[in-house]
């Protein structure tokens, strides 16, 4: 049985054994396909990171794909059923560490250039690849660097559509049209330490934070709205003291909020500063934005996506901002408009990771159609 | 100027280095004096630990001296006046590691049975003493051990003088007659793990024992009595999660009780367990009772060293129940009577540990007292 160009593009893909921040040669891989459709690849290297930067075309309007070239650890291989980077295709699935998350979508970003490209030589526009080997990691050299660079020398992206692993049943069920921001929050409170046997002369910070803590996680900091689900925070990590007879000096909470757009980061600071005065605390306190908050409205990325779903699978497709953070949150704020779209994501970072094979090749006839509708003359 | 027989011995045993386990010949230095007074001395050594229990006479009653060899350790050395193992008199203060934590006391011991064997050879009942290297540091084989060995032979102590640093302000102005009980409790709370982005499919539970925590600090587990303050509640050790985008899936705490005779361990543990469950929190509870409360309420040991502390200086005394453990908690329940009574302790544990050089005398000279009161004929 023969395969299809994307399929054996992925397997060639993941043969590649580039867990992050190792890019492992797949983008010069993807540049020996694009490269004889037009494309200029510009590497932007930054640190341990390799990214690249493609574009067929000099004009606007610029529809990119985006995507990342690393993948997560495997985990114990001897617990896959085959070698996470010998990938094959059993029963209908495509099995290999990085199948879903996202190999499978850079090669069907590819195939879907070289179809359109070959019916549609003189495009509006451009078609560009934003392609890193730091999603899966710190991501602080990847995509956002080739952001500032692009921004720097005032490139723009006017459509932006990442491939990320956005359906959960069936591929193009769910576009994500945005993401929750993220607020990480690095809180100390100060007691006195002392011998538990005399607790006056001690002031134990467990004790005096408790019921501050209590007052963080049960507050309702917005209801949502159309596009996003309630603001919700998080204790993540909290440490104080070492046992035996010692009351502790200190406490340390970690916590982070995953907040929609009825918020701000300002107004979330604010309002956890409130609440920590009003409990008569003595701390400090420590923020680090992750990743404001994006949302694209209606409008023509997502129109074409819908209708690409809709044509190529017969399939509606719902809008959703759920989830983790992306590389979406560096992208949004140039004022591009930003989608995901890629294939079911039920299987990615575990073990046997894996797609059902024939998706991708719906995937990429959906960015065809995409491609199509943005940018066919 | 010529010193005193109790600050001499007190300076040879402040020279030996006789940090926890080690005794660095302690003892073998007091049976050099006790010997020849007839006292027995019989080592008792327990793992690292060296224990001493002397004795003069045969029958019964027996008042006991108690007290250890071992002292904490020093800290930097270079921020003492003058090196913690080289006492010296300065300005009418003993300086060195273990001046009044309890090297001194020691000496005292040893100055008062001299002076009342030479006057009273033919006291009644016997004269002991129990000394350990261990009272600083775990404690498992030190008096506890000594205290089974006796009981074992069915060898009673009636009265027992810990030589404990007691006294506040001047020497003897606190006799402590018994001790609050120490309870340890180590909690684990059960939740989910999961991604803070996804808390619906998780369980935080640093959250659903926040309100738990706070209702512990906050229980008010009896008022005392006429000889004890009331029950303390004291979490000394918090730890959950790394931090980064993780709910914790565990929350460990650590507690400690000091609690008094208005409470048992049992009747505690049965009010956590309580105030757990009205939580509804899943968990696990390990309890460790590390000593019971104790108490030696008026009678004779009280009222003789209360009488001798009036008899040498002039000054009453108070009883006090508060203040950490001490060896106490393991001979209170044999039956004994236990008292403890001891220099000031301003400076115990800390850099330039130091006495009164004159209240060292003062106190061999109370000890001589309830010599003569409890065993002279």
């Amino acid at each position: 049985m023969s395969l299809s160009p994307t399929l054996e593009l992925a397997i060639e893909l993941i043969r590649r054994r580039s867990v992050t921040p190792d890019d492992a040669d797949c983008q010069a891989l993807m540049m020996q396909r694009l490269s004889p459709l037009g494309f200029e690849g510009e590497a932007m290297n930054f640190g341990e990171v390799q990214n690249l930067w493609a574009r067929r075309g000099t004009e606007g309007p610029v529809l990119a794909f985006a995507g990342h070239t690393d993948v997560v650890p495997t985990g114990p291989e001897k617990n896959w059923s085959q070698p996470p980077f010998e990938p094959a295709i059993r029963d209908g699935y495509l099995y290999g560490r990085g199948a879903a998350d996202m190999k499978g979508s850079l090669a069907a970003f590819v195939t879907a250039c070289e179809r359109f490209v070959a019916k549609h030589p003189d495009h509006k526009g451009s078609i560009a690849l934003l392609i890193t080997s730091d999603e899966e990691g710190p991501a602080h050299d990847g995509t956002v660097k080739v952001v500032d660079a692009l921004e720097a020398r005032n490139e723009k992206m006017d459509w932006c559509l990442i491939g990320e692993p956005s359906s959960t049943h069936r591929v193009g069920d769910i576009i994500k049209n945005g993401r929750r921001g993220s607020l990480h929050g690095y809180l100390t409170v100060h007691g006195i330490q002392g011998h538990v046997a005399y607790p006056h002369l001690a002031e134990n910070p467990v004790h005096t934070a408790a019921p501050a803590l209590d007052a963080l996680a049960r507050t309702q900091w917005d209801d949502g709205n159309e596009f996003f689900p309630a603001t919700t925070f998080q204790i993540t990590k909290v440490e104080a003291g070492t046992g035996s007879n010692v009351i502790p000096g200190e406490l340390t909470v970690h916590f982070n909020f995953r907040y929609c757009t009825e918020n701000t980061a300002d107004s979330l600071q604010q309002r956890v500063a409130e609440i920590l005065d009003s409990h008569g605390l003595k701390y400090d306190l420590q923020w680090h934005l992750s990743g404001q908050p994006f949302l694209t409205d209606r409008g023509s990325l997502v129109d074409a996506a819908s209708q690409a779903i809709q044509a190529v699978t017969g399939e509606p497709t719902e809008l959703s901002t759920s989830g983790g953070t992306s590389d979406g949150r560096f992208i949004a704020p140039t004022g591009a408009q930003v989608v995901e779209l890629g294939p079911v994501n039920a299987t990615i970072h575990k073990i046997d990771e894996c797609v059902k094979a024939e998706d991708l090749d719906t995937l990429s006839a959906i960015y065809e159609e995409i491609l199509v509708r943005l940018l066919a003359k």
